[in-house]
């Protein structure tokens, strides 16, 4: 029996662990991984495991018979090369192909590769894909910007989740991976005005960079009364980027009215909220969770073109004896935006300039 | 000084009181009431008035100097005719024309009529409208049909805010006014499923009668999952037309994926929620409280060309007299849809068959 290493988190633990090779089954390839984020969901789920897999099985999305002690192998913003076909596969791409593909097994009841525990990540040296999914990627894109196609897909999902017209006014709250990714869309899309708010200076200097044509430190000045200024009257979009719930409680009771407030954020625990705030300003609240295919495959695309500055998101690298460690630091304050492992190699976190 | 009939609502009290007759100013008219609704927010205020008036002067639309023991002069859901016109009028109309009207002056800063204290409301013998917002209603329909236009247009509104597209499928949760008129309003835009739901069977037959093609008693059965099944996979808009906050987690809780959640009651209250269950079924969640004046005159000509059997929402008939009487008995739990007090006689709450 062939043995890979992977990174497995259990019982809030994450450690490099040997495990079994998997099988390609039917309609499925097995790949090996050549870059994977780690995404503030990983680090939410290693942290929570236990609220996290209640909440899984309230929603009926945790496999019977698997308790909160379960391994999952993390990993779902990957490159990938072909490694072997499985069986009934059509093979139109060849051997070592480097591909993308939403992390999600159809031929698994949709299962989710590196999140659904007993499915592999793509933190391991090797996964399974659905032949059917997979996104080949261009030659001249390294494997770490094609890792950030998946974060991006999430940004741009969120933006369509806005509706976005050109005369909107958006405000994106949090300028992580997910902030920037939607500054970025909205930017692509032709919005003109596009705030955005942060705690942190330089994140709102990358936010420019990335098409925010106004900021706002929120710990300075009220972002919301801030951006409804901007608005003017016109209609004001806010993006939920930070992923702290009682932010949307103070949205709702400072917006302007006709605002509508896309959250994108993960929030398991009990939320306050007075909902007459919402009623008399006739807001909506839209909440953005995944994406489709094709908002995957259009940031894949401009990835490609070379439209989005994704160097800038890229902040640290990481091999697979390291992964641990950067685990332990992600889970306090840090300067980072988006690290990527390279499961094909050790090393220790390494902050890129 | 001539003085008048009027109901005035006052530390949770409701009493006939004779104040001043009021005075049309520029651009004002002075109106006889000939008909006034009782609307569940009457009732709301009149119960919480503490609660309701703390919430106005959070959203600063309370007058300044303004405390809690504030006279209202309830009514907004109206018939008039016109008796004074005011300085700076067209006086397009003729003196005794009958009437109705958004209830807002935008001559006194869009003050609510019957709603902002210090303002006259249609409880009252007269009171003052703007001559702008008039609109004359059709000589063959009585008063207490077009004290219903306002209702219709909140639930007509609601419709809008929900967006419905033919194949969509409505469930109504809570078969009152709202709940009624927003059943009409999808029936007339030939949305084909409507699910109604309500505790009370006799409502139900009258949703039934209003354009409902499925009917539901959340106390035999889970009206979401009712409401679901009949969907198929189709997106579901779920109206919350009950007015209780507590309703809206449990719909959050058990939406299909991609529905939508209308929410047209007032909730002042705290609520809890769990935003993940919004999360990863996408959900959005619109706040209907208005209505556009096109909507109003919409829901005015419905009723004259009689495509919505109004007389089975008028379940009641009140003098002046009658009027503390009879909030007394719509605090308890009691069979009425609509009651609609003539201001221009006294008399008892009398049901109609």
């Amino acid at each position: 029996m062939s043995m890979m290493n992977a990174i497995v988190m259990q019982d809030g633990d994450v450690s490099l662990q040997r495990v079994e090779l998997p099988k390609p089954q039917a309609g499925q390839v097995l790949v090996r991984s050549l870059a994977c984020g780690i995404c503030g969901s990983d680090i939410h789920i290693t942290r929570h495991y236990s609220e996290v897999f209640d909440f899984y099985r309230k929603l009926g999305v945790m496999p019977e018979g698997v308790d909160n002690h379960a391994a999952v192998m993390l990993g779902h913003e990957f490159c990938a090369e072909i490694v072997e076909f499985g069986p009934q596969t059509h093979q139109a791409l060849a051997l070592g192909t480097r591909v993308t593909s939403v992390p999600i097994l159809m031929s698994q009841n949709g299962a989710g590769v590196g999140v659904t525990p007993g499915v592999n990540g793509a933190y391991s040296e090797y996964f399974i894909l659905d032949e059917a999914l997979l996104m080949p990627v261009p030659e001249h894109l390294p494997p770490e910007a094609v890792a950030l196609t998946e974060p991006l897909a999430v940004g741009l999902h969120a933006v369509n989740r806005g509706d976005m017209q050109a005369e909107d006014v958006a405000l994106v709250v949090g300028c992580g991976p997910i902030g920037l990714a939607a500054i970025s869309a909205l930017h692509l899309q032709g919005v003109t005005k596009i705030v955005a708010a942060d705690l942190q200076g330089d994140k709102l200097q990358l936010a420019r960079e990335f098409g925010a044509t106004h900021t706002v430190n929120p710990s300075e000045q009220d972002e919301v009364a801030f951006a409804a200024e901007i608005a003017a009257g016109k209609r004001l979009v806010i993006f939920e980027c930070v992923g702290i719930h009682r932010l949307i409680e103070g949205f709702v009771q400072r917006a302007p009215a006709k605002a509508t407030i896309v959250v994108t954020g993960i929030h398991t625990a009990n939320a306050n909220i007075n909902y007459a705030y919402a009623t008399v300003k006739e807001l909506d609240m839209r909440f953005s969770y995944y994406y489709q295919p094709a908002e995957f495959a259009a940031c894949l695309a401009e990835l490609a073109q070379g439209t989005i500055p994704w160097r800038k998101l890229l902040t640290g690298k990481v091999g697979m004896d390291g992964v641990s460690g950067a685990f332990k630091q992600l889970m306090q304050p840090n300067p980072h935006i988006k690290v990527v492992i390279e499961p094909w190699r050790n090393g220790e976190l390494e902050t890129l300039s």
